[in-house]
């Protein structure tokens, strides 16, 4: 019989595309849809990396080394040094987006059948890369109570079986720009080394902290320097997400020796993607005191702006450019639904991500939202303006 | 217990990387080593490819379609049309390299412990996209004496088992130069609508036909159409194996649209590889005029020279740019190590693929290794002058 893979029937689909549908109707009626719903930023690609592009000589556009080029590993390194992490050319295999890093992690060291704990509300894709893997997630949940922090030890404790294999954290963290601190770090150190699982650490949106708070990567942890795996990804660091350019980093030799074998399985990571994520480690401080400040500047304001609408929770997120927000209504799904579909103010609507889908706990999130604050600060007012008459109409509001 | 998964440990390594080391000894030794072991093509990518990446316009490097560009899935479909390969921009998914296309089509149609039939000798890293899968390889032997030619119907319903969910070719084929005809490709239809199996075609080769022989594309069986998985890749055709652009395409609706939620799950395929890959669409005709002559003046000339060597056994290969020829030796893996390791001619050597990473069959490939005619003529000749003299004095001569 010709029938679909049971891990096709079980892959889920994004939670946000469910909503894309409805958003491209409004735009045929003519609405205006302020997009908060994504993670694509709107800051411009470093120009060093954009030139090395236009300036490259390829002549013949070939295969690269599989687990990237030496040329970038070697500078990607040293980009790791200068922030304490010290690793070489060799604990790093640049992938083709943080994605790859994360299938060639769980395919290298996890089994199907073995569970990985994650704190939820989490990205919703590690469920795909789950799937794919036929690794189970055990969700842990983080409550908007206490802005997301990472549960207690002994909530964890709960949930490891003789099948755990790992521990998935997103630091910052992707849907709730909740950032992990040194001493949550540490605490998970303790129960990762006492079960000896693996911590697979997706430090993509580390360049995002901000309150003069520092990142403390999963790297500084000497005591578990085996299991750590580092994921990484230039998208969000330069904006560009396009070129799918990531990287897979540890200091454990079986695991990076085997992921090898995946890579070579698929040959080499893209080679202009690897033009731009070396040309990219050029790029002047000033880049980022520009992104930052944008950020900041975006965060603060949206954060003033949620608090004063009644009945809206909004923590304040200490990195990534995400955060959950507790709306009072019914049921997030319907109310994402309703502002696109039946609701506009002034010929204008808001998109925004049902936190249902980063929960894997059926039944939570419902009165949560995600929030990237991805548009410039007139958009944004704009958005927020279009989420507050909404609320007000919601025939779900409670 | 921190371990590596039993896929990691099952994952093979390459057949022709575990001879790299050796290659590099050579070479600093001050040994010339002539490559006829890499499918990498020394043929200059297209100019209208290479300027469109000079002249991109990006500002700000985002996600495309996680299915790939519209306007490259248009423009792409037309190409098929073009050859008589009905399928519209619904039907492809743009994918990052060929590699992605087997493995979402692995992914989405079999489940783990399913089994697909791949006659040998086949492309090793087929082996490497099943164990990630959990599929398994049955392998069913073509063999030298009538040049690889698909094996007999009746060969294959010995090996069609409950578990048997497809089958896969490569076609012109890649180790062998092997070019399926429309009888056998209608022959093997039978039995896949028999059994109702999936026919996974890897088709990356497609331009590569010669002696005017017509390329006959699984796509063209209309009794099978909703069986038919095509997967292709931008990487031969136009000598871009860098930028990972390549497609998998059915007409068959579930298939396409559970692989999209494994497409969704990644993000989206490299932007500039889809630049490079609409752009090389508009290649002039003369640029394939060129790689064919080319192609065929090399093969010509290699197999001419091959056959002069006693004892060697080369076929006319049909397709691609390999051939699988048999040796007077004792075994290939110890003779292509011979080579690297312990011989010269005048300070050169010569690098070969043992056939045996292509079997799956153990013991088989022994005899046989894989030659890519992807150097200049000149080089060509000095390489294989390197191998005739290499048999004379191998000490495993038989």
């Amino acid at each position: 019989m010709l029938t679909i893979s049971n891990r096709g029937n079980e892959m889920p689909e994004s939670p946000i595309r469910k909503l894309v549908p409805f958003a491209e109707d409004a735009k045929k009626r003519g609405t205006k849809v302020y997009h908060l719903n994504i993670g694509q930023p709107d800051i411009k690609t470093p120009d060093v990396a954009l030139n090395a592009i236009k300036n490259n000589e390829l002549k013949v556009v070939e295969y690269s080394h599989s687990a990237g080029n030496i040329s970038y590993r070697k500078k990607l390194a040293k980009y790791y040094q200068n922030i304490d992490i010290n690793i070489n050319e060799n604990d790093i295999l640049i992938t083709t987006g943080g994605s790859e890093a994360i299938t060639f992690a769980f395919l290298t060291c996890l089994n199907p059948g073995d569970e990985v704990v994650i704190p939820e509300p989490f990205y919703a894709n590690y469920n795909g890369f789950a799937v794919s893997a036929g690794v189970t997630v055990k969700p842990i949940t983080s409550t908007i109570d206490n802005s997301f922090a990472l549960p207690s030890i002994e909530e964890f404790e709960k949930l490891i079986t003789p099948k755990t294999k790992g521990i998935v954290i997103c630091n910052p963290n992707n849907p709730t720009g909740y950032l992990y601190s040194e001493t949550e770090l540490k605490e998970l150190s303790k129960i990762v080394k006492k079960h000896n699982l693996y911590l697979f650490s997706d430090e993509v949106y580390r360049e995002f902290c901000y309150d003069g708070e520092k990142h403390f990567s999963a790297m500084y942890l000497k005591d578990i320097e085996q299991n750590v795996i580092l994921m990484d990804s230039v998208s969000k660091r330069y904006s560009e997400c396009g070129v799918r350019i990531g990287a897979m980093i540890t200091k454990n030799k079986n695991v990076i020796t085997t992921a090898l074998k995946f890579a070579q399985a698929r040959l080499s990571p893209p080679s202009y993607g690897q033009i731009v994520g070396e040309a990219s480690l050029e790029t002047p401080p000033e880049y980022f005191d520009e992104v930052y400040n944008e950020y900041i500047d975006r965060r603060n304001f949206m954060v003033e702006k949620l608090r004063e609408i009644p009945g809206v929770v909004c923590p304040m997120p200490k990195g990534a450019f995400y955060v959950v927000v507790k709306l009072p209504i019914d049921d997030s799904d319907k109310f994402a639904q309703w502002l696109l579909e039946e609701f506009d103010y002034n010929g204008q609507t808001v998109m925004v991500a049902p936190a249902t889908g980063f929960y894997s706990t059926k039944g939570l999130g419902k009165q949560e939202v995600r929030i990237a604050y991805v548009l410039n600060k007139e958009d944004l007012a704009s958005a927020i303006e279009c989420l507050r008459v909404g609320l007000e109409q919601y025939p779900g509001r409670v």
